[in-house]
């Protein structure tokens, strides 16, 4: 039996150890920047994306190490757009993971600016990378800046936005979905996958999963908005409803959420069960991202 | 005699080509936010930048061609820059080149997310260009990010904010400069050595040309804004002044700032004057940003 305890606790471990080492020192002027950059980078958090890149990485026979500096890449983008997610003008948030959102202690521009600096230190970071020959080493930069961009997560943020307090729309809370959130999901599998070297047909397989994980991710997460509890989710709960944001349970209805996720991490499943490394973790966390509480 | 009037004119149209093809169309969904990114972009504007990186390619024997799409990647990421730096939060500007700015046209959470898709797709330009040996594919990436990172472009923004209203310091002026505008217009320069395989010398030698040319170029955007009129900058002049801006001007006065752009011009001339490709364009622009009204 997998222990997927286990595993997360060591991989977060080697998440947390390598930002602590990659991210730039407090001390660096600007002082007030760099603070707030690593105010929100070292938040803790599930660490999901990099976990997923390193995962994918042994799925296709390559070492979990191999894909740490990609997944790293890909978590300070993440929280790059949480922090301008949160600001006023966004979703105009005061709480994150339990404590004081970026803006509210470092003031809007210093969150803007730590934002920008955080999305453009990714690319810094895969621009060093010095991969392994057949890897080119432009091609992780280029996955990252596809899924992150206008034709993907901020696409999707986009379209979200727009969408509050419209009318329950199927075709658009998948497209909102499938950018928003999904996006930067395959893009983390693909990531480790390409750092293992992988073949077409394993790039492919990978694909498939994140696509169907990252949806199963997104739902779950609308599921949670209305069944946890503020202390469990570490912000306040119930506000999806509030403004009239468009989730998979407001659609749908939330049996039919609970439904569609399970039938997803199914999917996601099948799609990598036969890889030539070791998938058994990328199949609990697929597991993990609907059964998860916060 | 070289023609710089013609030169900037036919560099001019061939940026404007560029970006009008790789922009994503107006038509692209989100619209919304392909309308704002377009919105910006095609502005107009001095184009200086990819120009810079065009000429500096010449300058070391290599076809400006090869270094137009690194050349635009520096111009959408400069003007994502320009997008926030408007936003409420920041400058708070309306006006922009004689129009108005993004969040007044769009709202400030697309102008927002214009800015960060802006400068997430100068990366995925960056990282499909396909150049030829000995230039590392993700070379071009890893300049343009410690450019326009928290060590760069975004630190010396900070440092700007933070200066408000504070007493006149030559060193803190001097870091801002050399961070929020100096340090792009060196990668440009840069950027396009490395697109004409400049060999290690030469790229020092632009190094200089292009840290003394923007320094430079800030302290002449400091003297327009004391000097100019608002029809020919498109924007209020002397608003610097009622910010309390750190400029050259207020800290130098302003014969000590026209004399030290010229010996700054002089400097960078002089770094490149004898590199083995046509450096004459190089020189010329040197001057130009001393000379311009706008």
């Amino acid at each position: 039996m997998f222990d997927l305890h286990g595993y997360l606790e060591s991989r977060r471990a080697a998440v947390e150890m390598g930002l602590e080492k990659a991210m730039p020192a407090e001390t660096t002027r600007p002082v007030v920047l760099h603070r707030a950059m690593r105010y929100s980078v070292m938040a803790g958090g599930k660490r999901l994306r990099p976990i997923l890149c390193m995962a994918a990485c042994e799925a296709v026979g390559g070492k979990p190490a191999s894909a740490l500096m990609a997944g790293l890449a890909v978590e300070i983008l993440h929280t790059y757009t949480l922090i301008h997610d949160d600001l006023p003008c966004m979703d105009d948030d005061e709480l994150r993971r339990g404590r004081p959102t970026s803006h509210i202690m470092f003031g809007e521009a210093n969150a803007l600016l730590a934002g920008d600096a955080l999305l453009t230190l990714a690319f810094e970071w895969l621009a060093d990378i010095q991969p392994p020959p057949p890897l080119a080493p432009n091609q992780l930069s280029l996955e990252l800046a596809r899924a992150a961009g206008s034709r993907g997560v901020i696409g999707g943020q986009v379209e979200d936005l727009e969408a509050e307090g419209k009318a329950p729309d199927a075709e658009l809370l998948d497209f909102i979905h499938r950018h928003k959130t999904a996006a930067l999901i395959r893009a983390s599998v693909r990531m480790g996958g390409i750092c293992g070297a992988a073949s077409p047909e394993a790039l492919d397989a990978l694909t498939r999963y994140g696509e169907c994980a990252g949806l199963a991710f997104q739902i779950a997460d609308d599921i949670l908005n209305v069944t946890s509890t503020p202390e469990q989710l570490g912000k306040p709960v119930g506000n999806d409803e509030q403004l009239k944001k468009l989730t998979y349970v407001a659609v749908h209805g939330l049996q039919a959420s609970r439904d569609k996720a399970d039938a997803l991490i199914r999917e996601a499943v099948a799609a990598i069960r036969d890889l030539r490394g070791d998938p058994q973790p990328l199949i609990a966390l697929a597991e993990y991202t609907v059964t998860r509480v916060s």
